[in-house]
C-alpha cells in the first residue's frame, strides 16, 4: 500500500509548486462539488473527551472511499503539541482495498485554502484585487497563496494581535510577489479590501469582525469559526449578507450561522457551482462563505495528492495489508517466519 | 508515529510465540471485558456498496482511543484478493495523537481466536479435552492454537468440504503437538467433542451444525455466522442452549441469534466474566458463544501488540503526523524544502 508522509508531501508540494497545486485542487474540488449528490454524506463520528475530540470523517463517491482521522485538542499548545493533527486513507470501493495512506495536516491546510478560493471564485467580485487577512496562524499563508493562484489577488492587508505571528507570515511569503500591508488593527486591515478572510484561532465567540468593518461589495471568507461555541463575525454582518455554506445542517452547528435562527436562509455552495442557485448577483452585495470543512473536501484532497504522488514519485510503500497467496491460508504467513528461523539456525 | 506492518507482526509473533501471545491477549481481553462499562461503545460506521462494505469501528476506554478499518468483499476471492483486510490505529485520548498504526488482518485473527478461547475459559466444561473444528479456512488454525494455549485442548477432530483446506490445516499445525483426526463429515467430527467450533466461510444461512450433532455438555464456539444473512447453526440448537454474546444489539443483527425472536434470552459475556451472571452451571448444559467480533476486542488487540512491539522492537516509524516546531507555522515546513532546494542549487 502506498503512503504519503509529511516529508513526501513537502517534496511533492516543492516539485509541483504550491500555487499550481492549489489551483489544480480548486479545479478538482469544483468538479467534486458539481457531483455533490453522488457523494455519501455520512456524519462525522466523534469521540469527545475532557481535553478534546477525535473524529473520523468518511465519505465515498461510489468508486472511491476516503476517510480522515482528525483530532482537536485546544490544550495541546501548552504541551508543545499541535491542537489539530490528521491523516487519511483512500480505498477502492469495488474491492475494499486501501490504496493510499496520507498525512493530512498539510493536506487539510491545502483543501481548506482551496475551498475558500473556490467559493471566492464564485462569490467575490470579478475585479477583486485586495484581500484582508485577520488572524495569521497556521492556515493564513495557504489562504494567501490560494487566492493569488485562483483569483490573482496579490495585495494583502494583514492583522494579528500577536506581532510574532505577523512576522512569521511576512517571512513565509517573502519573495512570492505579494504586496503586504501590516495593519495595526482590524479596521485598518479591512480598509479598501475586496475580500476579507477571518482565520483566527480564538476558541470562543469572538467579534473579530464588527458590523462597521464590512462595506458594500465585500466577500467575507470566514474560516476561523468552525466549531460549536467558536465564531468570528458579529451577527449583524450575517443579517445583511448572503451566506453560503458547505453542508447546511453541519454549518448550523459549527459555523458562523450558529449565531442565527435555525431557519436563517443560506445557500449551499454546490448549488451555486452547478447553477441551481445564484451566487453573487450585484456588485454591492455582501457575500459570506461560512467555511467549516467537509468530508468531500478531504476526499478531493486525498484523490488529488494520490494523483500527484503517482506523477512525482513522492510516496513510499508499507505492508499494512496482509495479502497471503491463498486468502484461506493466513496462518501460512507465520510459517514464513518459522521457516526463516529454521534456516538461520541450520 | 510507530507502525506495525505485516512483516513486523510476523516477526513479533515469531519472537513472542503464537501460543504465549494468544494467552497474554486472552488475559488482556478478560481485563478489558471486566471494565466493559468504561468503554465507549459507538456503532460501526458502514459504507455499503454493490460488492461489499467498508467499516470504521471506533472505541475508547477514556485513556486510549482505537479504531479499525475493515472491509468485507465476498467477490474478492474471484479476483485473487482477500475478502477481508484490516488495519487499525491507537491514539492517546488526552492529546489526540495517534501512537500506533497497525496491520490488523493478522491482529483480527488473533483477537477472534483469543475471544473464543476467553469465552470457552468461562463456558466450556473444565475437563474439556477434545475440540471439533468445522470449517478450515483462515481463522481455523488460530482457534486451535488459542484453545491449546488457554484450555490445554490438544485433540482436534476437523472437517471441511474442501480437502485442500484440510491439508493446509494439517500442514500448518504439524509439529505443534496436536493430535488431529480428519473427519469425513460433520457428524464424525463432533463425535466425542467437548467443544465444537464452527468457522465456515459460507455467506448464507447454512446448516453447518444440525440439532442432532450437539450432545449434552458441549460448548459451541460459533465463529462463522457473523453478518446479516450468514448463520451456521440450526436454530433448534439455540433453543435448547444457553447463548452468550458480546454486545446483544449487535449480535441480534449479525450473529446466529438473528434466527431467533428479538426477545430470545442471551447473556453478555462481560457479565459472566465480572460475576454478574452465571456462565456454565451444569455439566450437561449446552453453551453457545455466538461470536461476531466487537470493537473492544480490536482495541485490546491493538493495545496488546503495541506493548509487544515495544518489548520486541518489532515496529517501524513513519512521519504521518506533521509536527512543526511552532504549531502556528505549518507553512514553515514547506520552507524547509525551499531552503534545501536553494542549498542544492547553490
Amino acid at each position: 500500500m502506498r503512503w504519503l508522509g509529511v516529508e513526501h508531501m513537502v517534496r511533492l508540494i516543492d516539485r509541483v509548486g504550491l500555487g499550481p497545486l492549489l489551483l489544480g485542487l480548486v479545479d478538482r474540488l469544483e468538479g467534486d462539488f458539481r457531483r455533490w449528490e453522488r457523494f455519501e454524506r455520512a456524519p462525522r463520528v466523534a469521540s469527545h473527551s475532557r481535553d478534546g475530540v477525535i473524529e473520523l470523517m468518511p465519505t465515498s463517491d461510489g468508486t472511491r472511499y476516503g476517510f480522515k482521522f482528525v483530532n482537536g485538542h485546544p490544550r495541546n499548545t501548552a504541551r508543545g503539541l499541535p491542537t489539530v493533527t490528521a491523516f487519511g486513507v483512500l480505498a477502492d470501493v469495488a474491492t475494499g482495498r486501501p490504496v493510499l495512506l496520507s498525512e493530512m495536516t498539510l493536506a487539510t491546510a491545502l483543501r481548506t485554502a482551496a475551498t475558500s478560493a473556490l467559493a471566492a471564485r464564485h462569490l467575490a467580485r470579478a475585479d477583486a484585487r485586495t484581500m484582508a487577512i485577520v488572524g495569521l496562524g497556521a492556515q493564513s499563508e495557504f489562504q494567501a497563496v490560494a487566492f493569488e493562484a485562483v483569483l490573482g489577488i496579490r495585495r494583502l492587508r494583514i492583522h494579528d494581535v500577536d506581532p510574532d505571528a505577523t512576522a512569521k507570515f511576512v517571512a513565509n511569503l517573502a519573495g512570492r510577489g505579494f504586496e503586504v500591508v501590516v495593519a495595526r488593527n482590524v479596521g485598518e486591515a479591512v480598509e479598501g479590501a475586496d475580500v476579507v478572510t477571518t482565520v483566527t484561532a480564538d476558541k470562543r465567540r469572538a467579534t473579530v469582525l464588527a458590523d462597521n468593518h464590512v462595506g458594500a461589495g465585500v466577500h467575507l471568507n470566514a474560516v476561523g469559526g468552525d466549531c460549536p461555541g467558536k465564531t468570528e463575525l458579529q451577527k449583524e454582518i450575517l443579517a445583511r449578507a448572503d451566506v453560503f455554506v458547505e453542508l447546511t445542517e453541519q454549518t448550523r452547528i459549527e459555523g458562523e450561522i450558529q449565531q442565527m435562527a435555525a431557519d436563517f436562509p443560506v445557500t449551499e455552495l454546490w448549488r451555486v457551482i452547478t447553477g441551481l442557485s445564484p451566487g453573487r448577483t450585484r456588485g454591492d452585495q455582501i457575500t459570506v462563505f461560512d467555511s467549516v470543512g467537509f468530508a468531500l473536501e478531504d476526499f478531493a484532497a486525498l484523490a488529488h495528492v494520490a494523483e500527484l504522488a503517482e506523477a512525482t514519485g513522492c510516496f513510499g510503500e508499507i505492508d499494512l495489508i496482509a495479502a497471503p497467496a491463498d486468502p484461506r491460508d493466513l496462518f501460512g504467513l507465520l510459517g514464513g517466519a518459522a521457516g526463516r528461523r529454521a534456516e538461520a539456525s541450520a
